[in-house]
């Protein structure tokens, strides 16, 4: 008789892992509204960005502040949960916004910082891109923690 | 010869308050991609809704937390906005996503509740909303201050 | 035979849950130091008092911010603890300092204003009080969770 | 005839610089207290310790965390204040605690990360030192900001 056991992990190339990161992005119908896209992604670490666009911005020319939000935070998802191996959900975060988004690209690098068993805190800064460079337009720090079991919300 | 000075405040009525915040809302694209809409203002208060709709969420089927994000941080501009009575910038802001938004709409309330100088320290709740009821979705407490002068960002 | 299953809750007299909690208070040295005092608690709410003397003070003549945190982080933590019902720790907290501390009292009060099995998520104000009144000086939300099993902290 | 302009930057060693910090430490009754000592301090990063003693921690042995924020918030404002030129204060912090500090020191490191002309944000980290190397306890971001004019308060 065999014995089956909880399978261990299993190693993934990078390219791999960065595929699944991807599809998990290809799976939020927001995300592909914002046109977001995973350039980098390892345990811990991401990079996502998104094209600066008209339809993103609010009165005074600038990318509105919800999709700077929306970058940092899930850069601090991915981060947190590729650093937990778990499904994931973004428990609270804090962000100061320093400059408005005005270029071509934003691009948002995250790193869980600290990883225990119950959470990953992790940090988030977003950039303004041009050719002429990036501008730092956010910092951000979060909690990451896994979803409660069987994907069930923490509901009382 | 007549003398020129500042004009001093000028009465609005309650309608025309709203209406008036119903413009900015009305003058930026993201809002309007967002489908936010205004339900009241007031000086230091604001109520924010959207419809949640499937454009707007993650791969587990609920809203994605950059929408619950940026209708908070809206709300609390608009809160700090209003009670500071001038041209604002959301300086940060720290949101807790308690539940996932599950619903019809999704309905941010916002108020000033420091209100000095330089600064508007505001708080509020983003509730998820159907036939039955409202429930909790986030927590937020934001720093509100003027923009700076001429509209210029500040970049050193 | 009788079946020993797990304790219900008990019945607390409100006196009780109060003199409970200064127990607690009781235990810290550094809350002894500071010469705090709990004025209420009960299940989500709190009112911890210290008084301002030069100890505490910094440079300019105000409270140290320092000693405001302690407050609010230690009125955060009554208010999830007693409506968790289970030891507790915070995980994390936000603090906006919107006045200098001057005044003979610093009085921080504390609810628990979202709880749900695994986290308390609180908001507390802190003010600084004389004869004539109270003054806002801090506001603050934080997230209160159970201590980890056994006391243990979350250590990798 | 001379003329008097308003005095320009004045060159300091870094020796003299570190001096004029700790000058201010102990110009701050509660950071005597605390027993908080300035290791490093150069524009926009500093280093600040403490020795962990019995009278600064809570019923569980472990530090109070309101000796951590202490520090964090402490370094957070030296680094913004060198790094913006002025006298300032802490407009905000969140501080995560990821450990339960225990050790012979605490020590806090932190710097500015963005600095404008009417803010700097800043970053921290707090570790529980003991022979046997640095454990993090805490993550720390804060926004620092002038002193209003003649050092008053901001109050309406």
């Amino acid at each position: 008789m065999s014995e089956m056991g909880k399978a261990g992990p299993v190693t993934v190339s990078p390219e791999a892992f960065l595929a699944m990161g991807r599809e998990v992005l290809a799976k939020q119908p927001f995300s592909i509204l914002m046109g977001a896209q995973l350039n980098a992604l390892e345990p811990g670490r991401c990079e996502l960005q998104l094209t600066i666009a008209e339809h993103l911005k609010q009165q005074n020319g600038f990318l509105h502040g919800g999709v700077v939000s929306y970058l940092a935070d899930n850069a601090l998802t991915y981060a947190g949960g590729t650093a937990l191996s778990v499904p994931v959900v973004t428990s609270e975060y804090k962000i100061n916004y320093v400059r408005p988004a005005v270029g071509d690209r934003l691009v948002a690098r995250a790193r869980a910082e600290y990883v225990g068993k119950s959470q990953a805190v992790c940090r988030c800064e977003v950039y303004a891109v041009t050719i002429h460079g990036e501008k730092l337009c956010a910092m951000a720090q979060g909690t990451i923690v896994p979803l409660p079991e069987a994907a069930r919300p923490d509901i009382p």
